[in-house]
């Protein structure tokens, strides 16, 4: 048996392995079955992260374990779908055991919070990436898409923004800062949790919705081409955490969270009326209105354009 | 837009990327959504290709293409699985548009020939590599499985052995043959055809299946593990193209047959009474018996133990 068999060997023994709801066969055969049942779609998506571009060469594998699934899990909470199962593409330069251990440790963490099982994949030798596809029911027709947003929708988000792009300078050593004010950033940035409870509860709720992964404004940017409508976001309404403006002040602190990326927070547009039954915390930062693109109200209430919508790869910054 | 969200408009433009049955949703998504009809299962697999370890830096992008997602689709036809859809994760050191349009153009000759539809993926910069994920319906109990094979059982496989391995040499360019011997060797390694029909064929009468790319004596050894079984095979039974004989002579090409990987010939076991049904065409090379392990028996009836068992990564044999 190769190291790399082995490997796969590894991977099959964990414990996010043993199967779950909907998995009718996981590792082993030539393909794993899922179940899906009547009445449902199932939802897939797939997320790939390059060491040296997504993430630093030398970074924690139990981070990495973590942070590579959950991107991947929140374009699930995005389409309102519930996990199931995903499948790894691991390839690696060479066999380290307390890497792999660290990694398999972090990806099983996240797999828990999600209640997510791994089915399968293939484990190769290269350049460090990783290729996480993800697996998840949703009632038929009930899928939130980006493209229902209708004038007259409020804009809401899920939680605070701009959290790892505030995280992005203490993950590449730039900066340093106190732990009450690193930690919660870093946390974000390593392990964001998706939002998979509240992107149920917008099933038949929202008019539109999406995983913040570009930045705010270049997200929004989305949902207002895909339902050919405008979307005003009010600066003032952004949610920002305390540990953020600690780090940044307020100007850079908005200035991330309108358009850092990775925050992987649902956006989403529904009537106000709908949002009366949402149990799930979020806050309401705009409105859609006829017309196209995105604009942008500081607190005055006057109509700014942004300087930037754009998110700064990780590749980019290094 | 950058160039790699470019990249992602490109593939959505692509013919195989407007849908099929079965695809709710394809590409520009959080997620693609699939229907399943009542009463199947979905089948699932992924495989990574990379630069320098799977394939020469330098190949034809087309060939590529092809090759990338016959490699995995030949997972479904081992699963006796109808194909529906795959995404594509795509890692690229630079963005070429010739590259990218061989490439495009091989992917989607292959996934015609598959009747796949491709529903999502993710662009990224990095080493080359090309991950491509799989999905297929199979009657629920009825897929393919490595365990089902019994004492009694024929052997059978589904095509010509070897080709790939005899192959390797030209692709690398180690050496030269003949158009009318190098060509059938090179088409088989490039564009290895999903033996998806005998695959569907075989539900409810092969009683174990798997499609060989590790060598049919490795992957025969798949089968009696997972199976409790021994698994004899007739060397003198074992088929080999005439181009193959051309190339390498009756010894090295029954070498090749027996332990050259990348074939994606479906292997199979089958009461013999069960056979008589089957349209597809198939080649009987052995029978199952109790035991364990693989038995190759001479042209005298003798049993000899394979030399090499193995099968030489492309990686390790540059």
């Amino acid at each position: 048996m190769g190291e790399f068999e082995l490997i796969s060997h590894y991977f099959a023994a964990a414990p996010c392995a043993q199967g779950g709801e909907g998995v009718a066969l996981g590792i082993g055969d030539d393909c794993a079955l899922l179940d899906l049942p009547a009445g449902e779609q199932l939802a897939i998506s797939t997320d790939t992260l390059v060491a040296g571009v997504h993430f630093p060469d030398a970074c924690d594998p139990l981070l990495l374990g973590q942070r590579a699934l959950a991107v991947a899990v929140s374009d699930l909470a995005a389409m309102g779908a519930t996990a199931i199962a995903f499948t790894l593409a691991l390839t690696l330069p060479d066999v380290g055991r307390n890497w792999l251990a660290g990694f398999a440790e972090g990806l099983g963490r996240m797999a828990g919070r999600c209640a997510i099982s791994l089915i399968g994949g293939d484990t190769t030798r290269g350049p460090l990436s990783i290729t996480v596809t993800v697996f998840g029911r949703v009632p038929t027709g009930q899928a939130l898409r980006r493209s229902g947003a209708q004038p007259g929708d409020l804009l809401c988000v899920g939680g605070d923004l701009g959290n790892a792009a505030g995280a992005l300078p203490l993950v590449l050593g730039q900066r340093s800062a106190p732990a009450d004010v690193a930690q919660p950033l870093l946390d974000h940035y390593w392990a964001p949790l998706p939002q998979l409870r509240l992107g149920e509860q917008l099933r038949g709720l929202a008019s539109a919705a999406l995983d913040i992964s570009d930045g705010l404004l270049a997200d929004c940017g989305h949902i207002a081409k895909a339902s050919g409508v405008a979307l005003q976001v009010d600066q003032a309404q952004v949610p920002v955490s305390a540990a953020l403006l600690a780090l940044l002040g307020r100007d850079a602190a908005l200035h991330a969270a309108l358009t850092g990326g990775d925050d992987y927070v649902l956006a989403f547009t529904a009537p106000q009326a709908a949002l009366a039954s949402l149990v799930q915390p979020y806050h309401v930062i705009g409105r859609v209105l006829p017309g196209k693109g995105v604009v942008l109200r500081d607190e005055h209430g006057q109509d700014i354009t942004p300087q930037q919508r754009g998110y700064q790869h990780f590749g980019q910054t290094v």
